[in-house]
């Protein structure tokens, strides 16, 4: 996949080394000719990502100038602060985005501070995590076969197709564009609320004892519990409407089939459950 | 794995030949020497299954008294009706077992049965299942690693230890002795609560528009609401009280995440989470 004179980005630089971060620096540079730089504030994480060939050498805030592609891999508020600080830094002209798992105040906060900074900001979203964080647990396929979500923020087209191409350059299946509401919306429900059920979920007093009596459907429901709090805890309270709204969606729904239950109508909670079947069903999965 | 004059099951026989008992007759053909005898009310599905070699011969109820060994692979309370009504079929000495997802009501009838028909009763669960029902869905690796639960159930020792031996040749990782009373505890929160879950999940009005927007955690958690509604009402009526505990503790739990996200409450959202990650961690998962 690599080489090619007329690749439209000739330096791209990643702030924060963690999973996502190490992740995307590792990726481009398995999938194109660009040159990497990166930024951390371990000095080991920067160590290791030069030593594996993640990035082509680690530079200060204000050798970001030389990036005509700027990926903010760091917590929401962190984002917005680290640009806040460092504004001058950025190239004019250049093309700036974040991977934050929420997008309301990305974009209420990132596209003024773009307008000043003279460079193009878009919000984006990769739908693909894992159990472990840092840039120990970074892989350059993490992004294979997943979804790269997109909020314009007024950016002009030509560099939303410039960031959708390189997205699946990366190995994304496919970019979907999007707004903040619409993409926060939907969020809580395909992620915040996976995540805050499953924590909810070990909590029974039966976790602890489940060897031996569990399969698939223990597993998978579980499977995220094992959460980076600190992060999921500032993007619960940044999506705080929506994800109230689904998880009292939800806990409506489990109280009708434990009421079906505990009044043993069966005819009830045949139909609840059909429901269940039949939305997946529909939906060809 | 087949051979040995040695074996002590020549002929064991499936009554109802869907995805469990369908599967287990696969895998006793592909690991035993086992005669097999296929017992289902379609005679599709025993023609399916004559033809890819699943069973030996297709058996009328009262030829069950050839088989050493009796797989009850139907809903709990058919499988109590099934043995009411052919009592005397079954081979005097011989042992009997099933396959139900709860144990409660099976351990409360069927041993009498089984002291009145002069056979050897031995509840078991097998803990794999499918999105798929029927003999079609059936594998014969279906069980490879997972775990088989074992109600003895008063039954002899040396009976425990035949049907222990034999569920390890079927490629069951292990076999788990338990008790009526515990399996139901333990399996309305390792199997029936995410079942439930998945039902109520998938009906937030966000669901049908998922795509695009979601990843694993969605994958994960909705997997199981492709349900058999019919079994399923079945099982979580049969097992009300442990169901009911689950499902109150689960939304108690969310209720406590809600509040919090709601108040706006990091420092007491973020303990929450980080409980939910210590417990997996402390499982080692």
């Amino acid at each position: 996949m690599s080489g090619g004179a007329g690749f439209p980005l000739k330096t791209v630089a990643i702030v924060g080394l963690g999973l996502i971060g190490g992740s995307l620096a590792k990726a481009i540079k398995k999938n194109t000719p660009c040159r990497v730089l990166g930024l951390d504030k371990s000095e080991t994480v920067l160590e290791q990502a030069l030593a594996c060939g993640a990035i082509d050498k680690a530079c200060a805030p204000k050798e970001l100038a030389q990036a005509d592609l700027v990926f903010l891999c760091l917590y929401p508020q962190q984002a917005v602060d680290f640009v806040t600080e460092h504004l001058t830094c950025f190239r004019k002209g250049g093309l700036v985005t974040d991977v934050a798992g929420i997008k309301g105040m990305i974009c209420q906060m990132l596209p003024p501070l773009a307008q000043r900074g003279g460079f193009t900001f878009i919000a984006s979203h990769p739908m693909a995590g894992r159990e472990k964080n840092g840039f120990s647990a970074s892989d350059a396929d993490l992004f294979c076969g997943a979804s790269y979500l997109l909020v314009p923020c007024g950016a002009p087209q030509a560099a939303v197709q410039t960031l959708s191409a390189f997205a699946l350059r990366l190995g994304f299946a496919g970019v979907r564009l999007t707004t903040a509401e619409e993409h926060d919306r939907m969020i809580a429900f395909t992620s915040q609320l996976p995540h805050a059920l499953a924590c909810a979920y070990v909590l029974s007093p039966q976790c602890p004892n489940h060897k031996g009596f569990s399969a698939g459907s223990y597993r998978d429901v579980s499977r995220v519990a094992r959460i980076n709090e600190t992060l999921w805890s500032e993007l619960f309270l940044d999506n705080r409407d929506a994800l109230i709204a689904e998880l009292d969606c939800l806990m409506g729904n489990l109280q009708d089939i434990r009421n079906a239950i505990q009044a043993g109508d069966r005819e009830e909670l045949t139909r609840l459950l059909r429901r269940g079947r039949q939305i997946k069903e529909d939906l060809g999965e």
